[in-house]
């Protein structure tokens, strides 16, 4: 029998260990609901990867989520929400598809009285442009600037998220922006990116007090929450949500790097191993 | 008709830009002999994959440059190295296949007086150990100690190989080890990452003068070197060598950042994309 889609989990996809942040958010929110993560570890990382790469890796796991049976997507990945969400929602309607990138826009618009973004991100994702679209469709004239921090990622995964080498990068990425003339000045910060909410603090730091710093992680939250109450789909029963962590590939290191981002202490035995990746011809 | 062998390509393998630091040490000592570089992006990094991933994707590439043609195959990839050399060479006899563990480890054997051994490499590489399994084979008392230093992959690929954050993240790293007692103090420090090259400069400032570096990238090309003439493979003909670099994914990125690691400016167009893995099933 198939359950209710009140009771079924709630799918979170992403390349790595790095949605976690918006699985932690996500279960601040809403602690009763079940929450089954896919972390896609043996393809990540999905930013230098082609588009094609990337779309198909995207299907597959959502293939395989909506397989077990899911009431709502959250595509966890900067990636796959600038270059395959409009073919993730045609493949998974009628179950609802959420990514990172539109929420982070519409919360740094709303914020937003210069007009003027800067969005923090993966050279690949900064590269694509998703968040300028985005904040475009919701604001013509904002002024949007992409910038490329790729080293935040592998500092939030070695667990230097403050201390002299987050503060040394945050000043050599963003040193000058504070320094700008006013009428050039951002007033809000995007982090375009799953791992650099972990780099708040070093990031707020060095841009001021002037400059909002938006989070995607918790502002793609909080649009699951409006989601789910629109749909009528939050869970009937009150029992506490059930958390299940499942991985493409190496389970030790998604515990090791994830139990950071996820601000809980898991093991490699918590997580589920599977192969997401149907029969392939010429895979890459 | 076949070509004779003197006047193939030496194949080089990684699984993304890291091994142009060998090739650029090959050009540097063989500059009449062609070079042919495949580099594995669709499928980097393979540092966090499984054991049995890493197999697979190097023997997919091996078996791609013996198909082109190639007198000699070397593994620039430390992941592939360690994990994979075996049945690499039983695969690709009788052409014979260079690591490039093993003649780092056997630069630094050569070089200690203390026998006592830093190995810095990615945390991956690290964990596995293969630096010490090949320097215990040449001097079974030598004391090894490999640390996992995975920020200086991405300093190195962002362009800050020197400057205020890799002098952080160096100290980070390494600050601790010039204080210890000279009696536990290693003499060699193994750059056991293709990467690492790059940030020779501010890992020596750190280290001080007493640890001499062993650069496994140039050690590897002195072994190239040693066994094309043990083997009477040199080029007959004293033509300047040809370069032709190939990728899976992405030659965009792989120009931009592979530049600073060949040492030479070269565009995405410059690279041929291919395709090398044959029909999987249930790939991952």
């Amino acid at each position: 029998m198939v359950a209710a889609a009140q009771e079924q989990p709630i799918g979170i996809f992403d390349s790595g260990v790095g949605g976690l942040t918006v699985l932690h958010a996500l279960r601040d929110r809403l602690p009763d609901e079940d929450l089954l993560y896919l972390g896609d570890t043996a393809r990540l990382p999905y930013g230098t990867k082609s588009e094609e790469s990337v779309q198909r890796y995207a299907s597959h796991a959502a293939g395989w989520l909506r397989q077990r049976g899911i009431k709502l997507l959250v595509v966890a990945c900067n990636t796959a929400s600038a270059l395959a969400l409009d073919a993730l929602r045609a493949q998974l309607a009628p179950v609802p598809v959420i990514g990172v990138v539109e929420p982070g826009a519409q919360a740094a618009v709303a914020l937003s009285h210069a007009h003027r973004h800067l969005v923090l991100a993966t050279e690949s994702t900064a590269a694509r442009r998703a968040y300028t679209r985005a904040i475009h469709a919701l604001d013509p004239v904002a002024k949007v600037e992409e910038l490329g921090c790729s080293v935040f990622v592998a500092l939030a995964e070695e667990g230097w998220s403050n201390g002299p080498v987050a503060a040394a990068a945050a000043a050599a990425y963003l040193g000058s922006v504070p320094e700008r003339p006013a009428a050039e000045r951002p007033d809000t910060a995007i982090l375009g990116c799953t791992h650099f909410p972990l780099l708040r603090e070093a990031i707020a730091t060095v841009l001021g007090p002037d400059i909002t710093i938006v989070d995607s992680a918790s502002t793609t939250a909080d649009a699951v929450v409006a989601r789910l109450d629109e749909l009528g789909l939050r869970k009937a029963s009150a029992a506490t949500g059930s958390l299940q962590l499942v991985a493409t590939d190496s389970p030790a290191r998604f515990a090791t790097v994830g139990s950071a981002f996820l601000g809980e202490r898991f093991t490699a035995d918590d997580i589920e191993l599977t192969d997401i990746h149907p029969l392939e011809i010429g895979a890459r």
